[in-house]
């Protein structure tokens, strides 16, 4: 952030209704909001995010083009009325997220800003030294490639995201795409599936139609891409669980809006969907029926999950592989979302009152932090990266080599091989053996042994460094040199 | 906290209702207390305080006296439901706490822990260099000396702390006392005063009775000390604005507590307080007839608010200072308050469970920023101590010197004599009036120039220090130096 020349700030976590109104947020993120009420009966709320209250600020601070740009950044508490709270830090209701806000007189130069603020984040991502993955997401009004976010790839993740095997094309499953070309086999047609669901007002029904890989018939949840048929329709109720049954009861006349997969490219027309029709159930006939006699259907969308193997949209020779991920960073061009609404304006060369353009840019602290556990943990225990160990080395020493602990400790501190290291002294009463179990399990990346080979005129410190495999005898003098350079080879080795 | 061997820690600021019921709070705190429910309607609140969170976490961890002392700290946003949210930073429903939560086998090493605790905060107040008093406060259940505030003197602040002019005694409003054997006059007793007060019931009537200074009658709630009724009759409602009312309108036979000061030690007893009446209004001699007819009667205790001039309890010449103060800092010895109900036991050295004994240390971070802003603020802006500036020295150049202003800086940051300094250089495309109108209401603490003395062959720069009266040219090679003295001095100016 301190690259970026981002100031820190620090803004109250009890927000106002009024200004999630003002943003139009309230309905839209309004069942994930904590409410508060204070002893007045006021409508608080606490922030899952700050773009109202930083918005805000800034429109009462800058005048003039001469105020921008402006970069504000903070670590803070952040808050969420999860649906599905778990796993630990990885998803919570309370967490920790860094937010940056970027405030710029013009497109132009907010594009500038985002691609810097993109180069910090991979920097730091880089430092941590865990391979990350940086997708294109959704960029809302904005269009464009100006919205991505960065993962980890990891079996406790809850996201998924699309990767070519050929080009560097890497897509989330919110704005993925098969290439377009690509059509269906006759045999696939063949097996024809339908997933139904329902609005949120129980009269309006929504029919994906995609092409089935084995058999035909209704389709569960995980075959349909749930972001594509929301963006198609944003009534629609994703968490209904059977809304065949709302369909069968239904007497009514009902409102049905049909959604094709691009790979219905049907040969002999809609009639010959009908005929083709095999092993469907009472349920995909009767939508069947529906379809053609209906004339609300909608334009194609990705309207099928996108499966390991579908081919890349990117490039000719590419398919794509799916992969579990955990979002840890999220950079996002923002435009005049809430700039115009909030009114946070400058005036220009010309004297003439303009909208800032805003970006918004966030790393999930405490989600990193229970992400990169979960990555780096063996069966000895955590592993924590250089880059955000709280101690990059423990100095472990036995009860008789006290005061030539403290003499290395403070060597390791005062060596020029080593500066800027935070290095701490176990000094408990303990015996060598539990303090060894103990730095394993916490996760130090580097481990100093003055133990046994320390003894008499030997003065051999051990170096552990289990992610390395390295367990090695060394001078007093050539400890701080070796310890750098294990830290040296961490980097590497993890992020190569 | 470093020095104290505490280890930082991060709560959830989300806590439970369980666990307040659990230490008996959720009724004595509860109207303060922000609530809130998550989808689950689960009943959640907003911690104030992180006792019964810290000593559950504690209790979940420790099991030998071999695992103590514990000394854990956080610095986190707290919440409470203000009935007078005021003065910005100064009172404010959500604000920034540094607590500290200690945790030892005996109540000796608790004492020991608790003077460790009181030297920690001590220097640090000290070193901020702005003059503090330590005061007695109430310290509950467990008697003794053991709970400290910590005061700055301020216009602004909303409690009293009463201090002797001649010993070092000073007490909080709670717990400050009179010299016992300080009577009231015979003229004071004629103009004996009464403070009614109704229970939250409104079924029983407390008489707080009192020599009066200036005619007798009925008292205000300022002249009565609310703390010391409050503390002997619990069910007492301060809030009401007039219990009178509520006295004369009552009809059936009403419970009275009379409440009488230390001083009221009445010549020949009590019927000759009725005689010595006078100028009593019709609610007085009401509420006189009731004193002698009513057996309900407490101890003596300390009625009235003290004032400027009562006699000091521990010393005999001193008389008592009312002040008025911010109280920015506690230290309380709590003892089994918490580790019982919450069960934070270890086994000690004959293997018998045995309860923590604890403390917390609280300073109001966000609150002492407010105090600190206007305590040392004057008609030109801020005037940050050192000690918790953000910066301590800004470097304001015009615009030709954009290259020399950049060297001074390093050399200041690189200097000897001011070692680990926080500089900032103001670089920004303004005029040097503008620039230095904006350091003095930012406050740094010194301000070093390069403008008109600096140009040509002069190259003095220009050190201000507002606080301290200093406006002189230096020589570049002198200026870390003349920088160095000036924040040490600024020091020990202020808090001598």
């Amino acid at each position: 952030m301190r690259a970026l020349g981002a100031s820190k700030v620090s803004l109250s976590s009890i927000s106002s209704e009024v200004l999630w109104r003002a943003s139009g947020r309230l309905e839209s993120v309004g069942s994930e909001l904590f409410r508060v009420k204070d002893r007045n009966e006021a409508n608080l709320l606490l922030s899952p995010t700050h773009e109202e209250e930083i918005t805000t600020l800034v429109a009462s601070l800058i005048k003039s083009y001469r105020d921008l740009p402006l970069r504000l950044y903070q670590v803070s508490r952040k808050y969420r009325d999860e649906r599905r709270p778990r796993q630990g830090l990885l998803r919570a209701k309370e967490f920790v997220m860094k937010d940056l806000y970027t405030f710029d007189t013009t497109e132009h130069w907010a594009r500038v800003t985002y691609t810097e603020v993109q180069a910090a984040y991979k920097a730091f991502f880089d430092e941590l030294g865990i391979p990350y993955l940086v997708a294109e997401a959704d960029s809302g009004a904005m269009g464009g490639n100006l919205s991505h976010e960065y993962h980890f790839e990891s079996q406790q993740g809850e996201d998924k995201i699309m990767c070519c095997d050929s080009c560097n094309y890497v897509a989330n499953e919110e704005v993925a795409r098969r290439r377009p070309g690509a059509e269906a086999s006759t045999e696939s047609l063949a097996a024809l599936r339908v997933w139904l669901g329902v609005s949120k007002d129980r009269k309006t029904f929504v029919a994906a139609w995609f092409p089935g890989t084995d058999g035909g018939g209704s389709a569960s949840k995980d075959e349909v891409n749930l972001h594509a048929l929301k963006a198609a329709e944003p009534t629609l109720d994703t968490a209904v669980e059977d809304p065949s049954r709302l369909w069968r009861e239904f007497t009514k006349p009902r409102k049905i809006i049909h959604l094709l997969d691009p790979r219905l490219r049907l040969p002999q027309g809609e009639s010959r969907l009908l005929e083709t029709s095999n092993g469907a159930s009472g349920l995909v006939k009767s939508l069947r029926a529906s379809l053609t006699s209906n004339s609300t259907r909608t334009t194609p969308l990705e309207v099928s999950s996108i499966r390991t193997g579908d081919a890349c949209p990117m490039c000719n020779e590419g398919s794509l592989l799916v992969r579990q991920v955990v979002e840890v960073g999220h950079t996002f061009h923002l435009g005049h979302r809430y700039s115009k609404p909030l009114s946070a304006r400058y005036k220009n060369e010309a004297n003439a009152n303009t909208d800032c353009e805003m970006g918004c840019h966030g790393i999930g602290v405490s989600r990193l932090v229970g992400a990169v556990a979960g990555i780096m943990a063996d069966d000895k225990g955590l592993n924590w990266p250089p880059g955000i160990a709280p101690f990059e080395v423990v100095v472990v020493r036995g009860k008789e080599n006290a005061e030539d602990a403290e003499k290395l400790y403070d060597g390791i501190i005062g060596s020029a091989h080593t500066p800027a290291l935070d290095v701490v002294l176990d000094d408990r009463d303990r015996t060598i053996a539990y303090k060894l179990k103990d730095a394993d399990q916490i996760g130090y990346p580097v481990i100093v042994v003055l133990g046994k080979t320390w003894a008499g005129k030997r003065k051999k410190a051990e170096i552990q460094c289990r992610r390395l495999g390295v367990i090695e005898l060394i001078g007093e003098d050539e400890v701080a040199e070796r310890v750098a350079e294990c830290l040296r080879r961490l980097k590497s080795s993890v992020s190569s």
